[in-house]
């Protein structure tokens, strides 16, 4: 089933379940919010489910429309928001463009960072901006939610814990990060709201393209309405959602709600390098700095400039028959130093 | 006026109002949860100050034995939890013991770790601690909470914004922290779930020892039944709440129960040095790590052990006439792999 909290004047939203094909919704008036119903999921997941069912069948009065507009994020706020670094080629790339070495360690032992998950943009909420110098950035990754994991969780119990799936837009300030990483405590301000899908989905919604807990589907990026990536969020995850859930559980237990993020989807090229743009028939890139980097690498210096007020980003993801599954995260850049 | 969440079967436990002297509670009905009147918090405040007042005169039928035993942490998971180290000196300390240079620009801007805050512990809750080769650690603090914060705010809006504030044992895994500071994107494994106070109280509560934002008593921790340490929570903080909180709204809007620390309380002594032990006529320390590090400064090993199975730890702050503020937290460490 596919889930939305839709808008309603309150900070979570109201659950609603969608249909397949993202056009009506239906409130779920026993579990009134998203995090109402991972609470408590085993019997919240028959209730959705039994909702879902009247819904493809028609049998329901008191359905609406279903418009991305107006959606929260599917968790407008959570109690965990952790981001892994699963395509490591992303961060090698990172590394080799400023001349630095990576760990060999990174290829078995996961990157992660705890994000700010007390206020997330919705799918079409503007970026508010407030320094364009700041080096604004979008990421597209795939994020799960969880139930309940227990501390020391194998990574086969950690991929039953799995909820639901979405997009995520992990907004980043590059030129923030230098100096923060430098400080040594990881991302703060450098990581503003991330942006999730308008829907989260249950794993069997995604049929043969959930398989070893990962998504074996493209991961469609546009800036300003031109394709700027399309990499395989399937291809080159070194670490699968069960193997970043069990790394966050080794000295806690996770709470039902928790994200659990991807980090910006990534492939190699079939040389092993770090491909092309889309414009020169590649797969291109999830982000700005991606392609910044492969420019740094092939001609000495970045030619694609970062995010900048009035700029659009847009998130999607279509299944085999060209049907978006999450809806797309469609924002657009707002200089908020003057809101 | 003092507020705990107590034990009910339910995450978030049951929003009680506690007298003065913490014997007695009163249940909330109108906002069962502390997040409910965070998110409401003009409306709530005026209904929590009336349930204040009629307890403490006595007016109230209905109110039940207050036993610290009962409680959740306040805010049992929360929807940011966000750690600054305000005590330089702590942090020079373990930058000195390490033979590192610390940057200067320590001293004007904050460093502030992103936590976990999906599940906090209560203040009498077991410390679960699977492998004592991991080095855990307490560390006393100060946290406040904060009602909705804009993106931007100064200190003095900020400091405004403070609602609550409690103590907390940022419970640390010190062995695992080289490592996971090496990858760059700061503490996660390392930094367990954090213990609160029973109770979180009003800014009004402190009197005169809240002052500047920032909290001037004793914080008094406890191992095994003897003091540790008793440095002044107002000394030596180079950064005042309302700073702590201004730091983190640079780049993004903060949400209503957002938690701020102040870092492990740390004191220089007269001298500048880093102090001595209670047993030598000392004001000690508010973490093992602390004085490990001034153990390896003056004689190039450290001789007290980090905790385990067993271990006690407490931490309280007393007012002008020695009554405990928010209640102690009283912590035993558990050995959870054979649990």
């Amino acid at each position: 089933m596919k889930l939305a909290s839709l808008r309603n004047g309150r900070r979570d939203g109201a659950l609603h379940v969608v249909d397949r094909d993202l056009t009506r919704a239906l409130p779920c008036q026993a579990f009134p919010t998203l995090q109402a119903a991972l609470d408590d999921w085993d019997e919240a997941a028959i209730m959705l489910q039994r909702l879902a069912d009247e819904l493809r069948d028609g049998r329901r009065e008191g359905t609406l429309p279903f418009r991305a507009e107006d959606c929260l994020a599917p968790l407008p706020r959570a109690y965990q928001w952790a981001d892994g670094s699963a395509y490591v080629n992303h961060v090698a790339l990172v590394r080799q463009a400023r001349g630095a070495e990576m760990p060999e360690s990174f290829w078995y032992d996961p990157l992660m960072y705890q994000g700010g998950s007390d206020r997330f943009l919705g799918p079409c909420d503007p970026i508010p901006l407030k320094d364009p110098d700041w080096g604004c950035d979008f990421e597209a990754e795939v994020a799960v939610v969880t139930g309940d994991v227990p501390m020391g969780a194998t990574p086969a119990e950690a991929t039953e814990a799995i909820r639901l799936i979405m997009l995520v837009n992990d907004v980043s300030l590059r030129n923030l990060i230098p100096g923060e990483l430098a400080k040594g405590f990881g991302f703060f301000q450098s990581k503003p709201a991330s942006a999730f899908s308008p829907v989260a989905v249950t794993p069997d919604e995604l049929g043969a393209a959930w398989a070893g807990a990962k998504l074996a589907l493209p991961l469609l990026s546009h800036l300003n309405g031109t394709l700027f990536g399309r990499p395989d969020a399937g291809q080159d995850m070194i670490f699968d959602f069960g193997q970043l859930i069990a790394h966050a559980t080794k000295t806690r237990d996770l709470a039902a709600g928790s994200i659990i993020g991807s980090g910006t989807v990534s492939n190699r090229d079939a040389e092993g390098g770090p491909g092309r743009k889309v414009s020169e028939g590649g797969r291109g890139y999830a982000c700005i700095a991606e392609q910044r980097m492969v420019e740094t690498i092939r001609n000495g210096a970045p030619a694609t400039p970062f995010l900048k007020p009035g700029d659009r980003v847009r998130i999607e993801m279509l299944d085999g028959a060209g049907k978006s599954i999450f809806g797309a995260i469609d924002q657009v850049v707002t200089d908020s130093a003057s809101a």
